[in-house]
Formats: structure tokens, sequence, C-alpha cells
């Protein structure tokens, strides 16, 4: 055994050619496909070579996922799964304002996963369809052998010097924007959950010998009329055009997305703003089909939230999407709550809830 | 559960502070000392943002390290699995010839090695040390929980536009250069796994309550006259500046890191470049303790392994490390092997013998 070895997306490695070397391949190809826009050297090379505007700076961020924690092998299809894993990358790059420049993929599986040749085309296929839509080439990345799946996606994006836009920018008064509806991701979520439960009866007579029982990977199928309804779940949309709309106009004074719930995100951003905040629940876009609770607490929306000042024009829509203005940035103060909700009932501290690993 | 929730490096996450939110407030604070140079805002926000000079790219590159095929618990200390998952993005950069910006860490830890206050500390201690000693402030990461430890290293790092070291840039008559000695990586690996097999009899006596038996990390105690013999397989040297020279000058022609070994690497370079070429076996600077085996195949030394015209005039040492001439480079003939070793025995073909997952 040699311990600690390295296999970047290399592509060849002499004379043999199965196995990861097929992989790499595979996924080298798939690549060489994409605009390439900023990116100078692809996959190939002990690096990438990124090239930026002069008056630009680099954003990069990076976001693990893994099997059993971020994604269900058992719930999600394999192409959910691959967009979902870029979809995360590409929403913080959006929130920053920036324009996608190029993905790196680190992927560890196991060896059923792999040798099952459906699962990871299907993996590539949804990973691909949204780089491919938001012109991101895959740039490089890492695969290993792994006992569970971890996926951890890499995206660096382009913005002009001073443009990006931060989550400690929000002043008292400010008012508080998010983009599209909420709560549609944990709403889909629990349909799906509801679906997992009750696969075994609908999947009867129809089970599938390329997917392996032994790893679970039998995501239940999907009725039609069910789809656009699970879509916010299984196939978010970056809001890259809209977070560079407000980042080329300066009107936005912070930002964030909308990753693990409106609750805590906002609670993020009055941390690093050193601000509190109120939101009006009433003025909640609530999409269709999920609770308040949802739309408050539910994560993986991946809408943008924004403050701006009250002079600010803020549309009612951005690059085609709606525009809600929901509450707005207070100063701090001593036995105030950092974020609250206002209701028919009254104000009342609004608590992160979203999830936290080892707690 | 929220499953797919994400928690950036963001430090708090409202009134909560206990588990991933303690150990991100820690990462933060330790990240927080280092020197900035290109990185213009760190750890707390969606993005990092890294700023390079006018007339230079960016090179990246992700490096995933998976527990039981890239590291072992059992032999290896925190200390130095910190270490090495940082050194191997560094090398990265140093065979691109890149100065180091900026570097980011996705961690997926079992519970059990979080809670364990001692094995990260002394992770981040190894990864630290190491940072600071090449100026590579930590920018961002992700944190999860995860039935296996997972580390994934991505680099950012600059280099003037045209001047990056690349593996495809070799041609024929070009000769072969290593900096450094070989095979000392894999003699240490060896000597440590043997330790690791004799560990009970070591340790009798001086059991570490802190170390949980059930995750079998309990690495040997190292007696101090063989911690020399093992500093290559557990620090190894990234050779940044090396590379850094070899760019400036434009002195190299190709460029690769040796992770995978001598055989493997030199055939990923021949590869990309479109070439053949051989070794003199004589001509390698064998690592004091480790077989001529060890050197041409044994990986992780993390040399630079680079070619050069004959007229370059390329010096003996390069900043303080020994530079070996072990070969040339040749035009690819039809019957060839693609890489040759020439021994007294005569000449035979060196097939890669480099690490393959799934294989």
């Amino acid at each position: 055994m040699h311990s600690g070895r390295k296999q970047p997306f290399t592509g060849n490695r002499g004379e043999r050619a199965l196995g990861e070397l097929a992989v790499l391949k595979k996924i080298r190809a798939r690549a060489a496909h994409a605009p390439r826009g900023g990116l100078r050297l692809g996959i190939g090379d002990d690096c990438a070579l990124l090239r930026i505007g002069a008056g630009e700076e680099l954003a990069v961020t990076t976001d693990l996922s893994i099997a059993g924690q971020h994604f269900r092998l058992q719930w999600q299809t394999p192409e959910s799964i691959g967009h979902r894993t870029l979809a995360r990358g590409l929403s913080d790059l959006a929130a920053m304002g920036a324009r996608p420049v190029a993905a790196f993929l680190s992927l560890g599986l196991p060896r059923e996963l792999v040798q099952n040749q459906n699962w990871l085309e299907k993996f590539l296929d949804g990973f691909f369809a949204l780089a491919d839509a938001f012109q991101t080439p895959l740039a490089g990345g890492d695969l290993a052998e792994s006992p569970v799946a971890v996926a951890d996606i890499v995206l660096a994006g382009a913005v002009r010097r001073g443009q990006a836009l931060l989550r400690s920018g929000a002043r008292p008064g400010d008012l508080l924007y998010v983009t599209g509806t909420l709560g549609g991701a944990a709403a889909g979520l629990a349909r799906l959950r509801e679906l997992a439960r009750n696969g075994r009866s609908m999947r009867a007579g129809q089970r599938d010998p390329a997917r392996p029982d032994s790893l679970g990977i039998a995501p239940p199928r999907i009725p039609g009329p069910l789809q656009s309804l699970l879509a916010p779940h299984l196939y978010p949309q970056p809001r890259i055009a809209q977070g560079q709309w407000l980042a080329r106009r300066g009107m936005a004074t912070a930002a964030i997305d909308l990753s693990d719930g409106l609750s805590t995100d906002l609670a993020h951003l009055c941390e690093e703003s050193h601000v509190a905040a109120e939101v009006d629940a009433a003025a909640l876009l609530v999409h269709s089909g999920a609770t308040l609770e949802q739309a408050l607490h539910g994560g993986e929306d991946y809408e943008l939230l924004f403050t701006a000042p009250p002079a600010a024009r803020v549309p009612r829509r951005i690059v085609g999407v709606p525009v809600a203005c929901i509450g707005r940035i207070l100063r701090p103060r001593k036995g105030r709550p950092r974020v609250a909700l206002i209701t028919e009932q009254g104000r009342q501290p609004l608590a992160p809830q979203g999830w936290e690993h080892f707690s």
C-alpha cells in the first residue's frame, strides 16, 4: 500500500487505464468542452491557472458535502446530488456578487459508486448541466476511494475591487431584502423524506439492478406532478445574476446567501455587521406548499438576503427574480434580541435554528 | 435533521457556542494571527477575497486526504497529519513556481476526534506551523461531521503571467533534474509501519487516556534518534523557494512535484509533454537509509522534478537544496518505453508504480 498518494485530475498514468484513470479521463474529457473564460490552464497539471481583470479580485469559497450529513444516496438522485454540490459553491459566489471563473471538485467515493457507471455518470450530468448554465469550467480537483461519499467543491470567481458584497456592511436604518421565495427547499425535503419512507411500495416491481442495494442508493421514483414541488430542494438555483447586478450598482450594503436558513443566516449577517434586525412575518414570500416555519428556518433555499439604505431604489424584480423587503436593520441594544420577528401576535426573538455539527 | 446545511468557517452562529462553533472560533482565532499578504478578506464571509499583482495569474490546486487511504490515525501523530495535509497543497504550488497566497481547509471529522481536544489542537499545531513557515494565511474552509476523517486542502498562489512551470514543456534533448534526495518518505513510512506493528509493547505502561482506543488514534511513541529518520515521511518540506527560483529565471522547461513517486510522476510529465525519458540509476541521490526501489517508486518525497535545456546553467544547489541531473528527455518512439532506467545491467523500462484508487 502506498499511504498518502495523491491523484489530482491528471488524466493518465502511464500504461494502466482502469478504475481511477478511466474516471479521471472521463471527467477531463467532459470538462474540456466548457467555455474557458478566465481559465488559462485546466485539468492536467499540478495547479490550474486563472486570470482575472486588472481591476478585479478573486473570491474563493469551499463547501464540503458528506453522505448522510449533506445529502442522502437513498433520497436524492445522483443528478440532484451533482447539481446541489455545485450550487452550494455558486451560491457563495452569488452572495459576494462575483462572476464564476472556475470550479474544483474533490470526490471521495466508495468503490461501488464508481464501479456503478450509472451513478457517477448521472452525478456528472447534474454537475455539468449546472456548470454549463453558469459558464463555470471545471478546472481541477481530486479523486480518491473513501468508505463514505464526500464531495468538496471549490469555486473561484472574479469581482471588481471594492465591489464585493460583504456580510459586514449592514448599518442601522438599512432595509432588509430577500430574493425569490422561502421554504421551498425545506418543504421539498420533507416531501422527499415522506416519499422515501413509502419507497418500498412505490418501487414494487421496478427495482433497478444497476443500483446496488448494499449502498441503499435507490432514490424513489418521483411522479411527474411532484417534480416541480421538489425542484427547490433537488435543483436550487444560485442567484449569480442577481448578486452581480447588486454588486455592479453598489446598491447593497451587505449580503449573504440563505444556505442555513433565514434565522441562522440573518444572525450571521448581524454578527459580522455588529447590528440587530427585525423581520416582518407578513412580508415574507413563502414558497407555495411551504410553512412559515420552513420559510424562517429551512435551509438550502440559496436565495440572497441583502441590505440597502432606505434611499436605495431596490426594484421589485432583479434579473427576473422577485425581491421582497422583509424587515430592517437596528442598532444592537442590551436586552434586545439580535434578530426579532414581528407577527400579528407582536414582537418575539427569532433564534437561529440551523444545523450545527458535533452538537 | 437539516440535511445539506453548510457551515463555512464563519465563527459564530447566534446564541449557541458548542461543538462546531467552538471549533470554528478556535480556527478563526488562530488564522487571524497570520500575515495576510494578498489576502484581503479571510474567514467570516461567504468567500475569501484574494488580490494578486497586475502582471500575475492565480495557481489553484486541491488535494483530498482520507483516513486509511492517505493518512493513518494509528501511525501518524496529529501534528504530522496537519503538516502533511498542507504540504501536499504547497508542493503543487512549488511545482508551478507560485508563491502561496492563501489556503482553504475543508475538514470532515468523526465526533470523537473533535471532542478529543488534544487531537484537533495538535492537528492545527502541525498545520499552522507549516503555514506560518511559508507565510500562507488560512483564508477559509468548511467543517462537518463525518464517519471517516477527511481533509481537503486548497492552495491559491500567484505567479507572473507566462512564468508558471508546466508539466507540458519538456522537449527532446532537455536534461532531467531533481531537487533533494529520494526515497526518504517511503523508507520512513516503512519504518513507521514496523513501529506501529510493535506499538503495543512499546507503549506498555504509558497509555494516554485522552486518546480513545475506539478510533485507534494512538500513534506510537517515537524514540528521539528515530525522529530524523522518519522526518521525510512525517514532515516533508515543500520546495516553494526552489520552484519560485526556477520560475523567475525561466530556466526550467517543465516541472512536477514528486508526490506519487519518480516513476509515476515522470510518466505524467512525459505524457503531458508528449516525450519519452531515461533515468540514470547511478545519478539518483538516494536518501540515507532508503533503497533504490524506494527512490524510484516511493511517493511523497515532495521534491521537484524538472527539465531544462542542456545549455541552461542549473546550479548544484538551489536555495540550499542539492540538485542532481538524473537523466534526459527523448523523442517518443514506437516500441520504446515511455520511461527507461539505465543501470549497470543495461536499459530497462521503468513502469509507473504509483497508487491507483478503485483498481
